[in-house]
């Protein structure tokens, strides 16, 4: 049994829309429109526990996932989607012990599950040339519990990448083909490449450079995710459905 | 630089459909429809070196990814997609230090990259009921080099499931809904039930049977990967694509 | 040169979501939030002209479409979109002189665009229960000029069809399974059927009816439609779209 | 009772995958891996009718649809597929009376698919530059029977068009963006732009031209389709689809 501790994160579940990141913290409340919910009551409890709002109405007090924290940051930025660092992850062969060059940093969530993922040996060095982003970035990976795998640097990777011998370079950013020929360079000899670019012409500049620069294997995907609703006797999609959010490419270095 | 050492497995490389999964092995040679190659000569060599086949044709010597190796695997038994695996690796919240339920183990695809993401301190416990399957898994799991952080266990998951206080379960077998309620016991208080189908029939009465016994955010996705042919003035989807492999359905144990 | 005459249906066309289906009418005023239009300046201009508002926005006064008066239906209840009624068009070989019962009337969406194909000789049986639908589908018939090609009619499809010897038979209601017997006697020796279902399961009992009745290719299909932004260097699919509206189902009668 | 008279076209269906199109012609013979058929043995059964082969295996005479004649013209060149005609359809409002411009010509099943809506009274003018695309098309047109609603011209839609006062223009060629300055002048006031393009290079070309040129609503669509297998418990998508045929663009002229 896992125990909610005093400052222990926290995920209140209403439904499937309605989910609270709170700390169990004392003093503290949490005001919904259900009612609200005094934090230090959620002290000594196991996780997965119901918890009754002052207006009476059952919220579940689930251990929050790293999932979890990604789609929180999600509110502020556009981050990347959970199905899009799935094949991230799969395809970059990214895994404990990895070094990853990783850029721009933005709110930190693919820098996020990146860390995670190269615990607890690896490392991610993480480019950015915003400092306010550098600063949410920081906030958000220290709550996540991985700051310590991340170098957080500011500086433009299209101007180049101070780090050598890295297993993987992973890009969001505006101009990805500026930085094919550095990422070669910071590669290992078959390490590899990938970027996310919600347009097709970054598709195309980036597959050109890449295809230029040496590297082989290159392939664009798209991923496509539709939920459904399932119940006997009502059982479809959902209706509307995120259709895009963006281009995923790979390719892995050779010895030109 | 990462050198070729006598039995490395190495990935020679003639295009995105050709690739041949093999070791440097001293006296062992690889035939081909473009010739052959003395696999010793690769002894020595840097990973992502050209070496050229006694016809003259040009191969890469890449460095096998996980993901290389679980295609190689699934030339022979249906495997899941890296794109369902990676959906299943964000939303179980699998890393470092997990353990997991699996079953039916099959080829072991699945489990070998479960295991290589718990590492090194977790443990992937995969079920199977037929002994072949395991020798095979066990074959693959040896290969991949993740079999220490493996228990294979010939036993059926729909009898029940002896171990507890587990992260996640993972299913990818023909009557998941039998297995829910093990599931329910054996997962820590907020653990993460995971299940892979191919038909709609299954989802239908393992959401049915989740909600039943305790599971919140109970959600099914289908994932769609489209493949595009990247390439100034010629870019587009391929033709033929991957329509459907199965529906991915998660929820989270609460307390009940 | 085709020119607005008076009492002429006009769609006002501001952006791609704000265009009004008015009549060019003498004393009458479309009031927008971009400022008011004068209907019967229209009147004697050529369709495609450009009008300009009392706030001075340039509206086009375009020739409305079959297609615009169905999506002006479609704002009050849910008819089936274009792209379902374009292969329900295709595979159910619906022509000029087809006879066609129909059902339910819903709006009349689908029963108009069938009545223009089956013009100018054929004939819709559209069939409904509710008596307000049947008013609404009948005023909006006479607008799009098709009430000529339609029998409106009051019962029940699950009840039998009355009408025999027809070349195609076409539901869009919540029980298709019921009608596949009147269905199979009320078509031609080598009719179509046709249905159009939100829900798997709807789709698994009519298809199951169909394959029991004597119905052959038999085939089930789900039609996504994505709208893309086109712009040199800003090309990519928009990033909310409908990920369903129902599954469709066609078979062909032959003789048991 | 549709009767099967001499000469009449027949599709022999065994199975959704072998399905054969004859005529019932005297002394004619179909020869198939399962047996023979002697065809005037057809004559004067109803369509829908079980006939049997030499080796005692079931076959249904049904009576041909257009999309019967227009897949079995794909076998031979590419065609744009029956989900694609719909919308093509949908968005061109052409109906019964329609005046188009077409082109490339092709095999004619574009051609034929419009030529079967614009009867009684329309026209479809189909451009082609290649002589003995202009004769198979001419054998498939005769063979659907709409050769009477369109004229053929050996001709190249990017040099001009000589008609006039078009409904629609509706394309199917390498550069569709050469022939819109030219649709423009050919179009009634609001007449209908279509273009089917195989990459997202054509598209942008495309959609540029128009803009630039006195188009609004323009609109670029991929449609997809998925077929379903429907049999209760194994209910699913099928594995393999295609997962692109071309994208639509359409638009309509105003006046500039």
């Amino acid at each position: 049994m896992e125990i909610i501790e005093e400052n222990s994160d926290v995920l209140l579940y209403l439904d499937s829309r309605r989910k609270y990141l709170v700390k169990a913290k004392k003093g503290e409340v949490l005001h919904t429109h259900k009612g609200f919910i005094k934090l230090d009551s959620l002290i000594g409890k196991p996780f997965g526990v119901k918890v009754t709002s002052s207006m009476d109405v059952e919220f579940i007090a689930l251990k929050p996932t790293l999932k979890d924290y990604l789609q929180k940051m999600a509110r502020k930025t556009q981050i990347i989607y959970p199905k899009d660092m799935g094949l991230i992850l799969l395809y970059t062969n990214i895994g404990p012990g990895s070094r990853v060059v990783e850029g721009g940093t933005g709110s930190g969530a693919l820098t996020g599950l990146l860390a995670s993922y190269v615990k607890p040996n690896g490392k991610v060095y993480s480019y950015e040339t915003k400092e306010e982003f550098l600063k949410t970035a920081e906030k958000n990976l220290r709550r996540i519990g991985v700051l310590d795998f991340v170098v957080l640097k500011k500086a433009d990777l299209t101007q180049g990448i101070e780090e050598s011998e890295v297993d993987a370079v992973v890009l969001d950013m505006p101009t990805p083909w500026l930085v094919v020929p550095h990422a070669y360079n910071a590669l290992k000899n078959t390490g590899v490449f990938a970027s996310f670019s919600p347009t097709i012409e970054q598709v195309i500049r980036t597959v050109e450079a890449m295809r230029k620069t040496g590297f082989l294997e290159v392939e664009t995907f798209e991923c496509l995710v539709r939920k459904y609703q399932v119940e006997t006797g009502r059982t479809r999609p959902e209706t509307l459905t995120v259709g895009h959010t963006g281009y995923l490419t790979f390719g892995r270095k050779f010895l030109v």
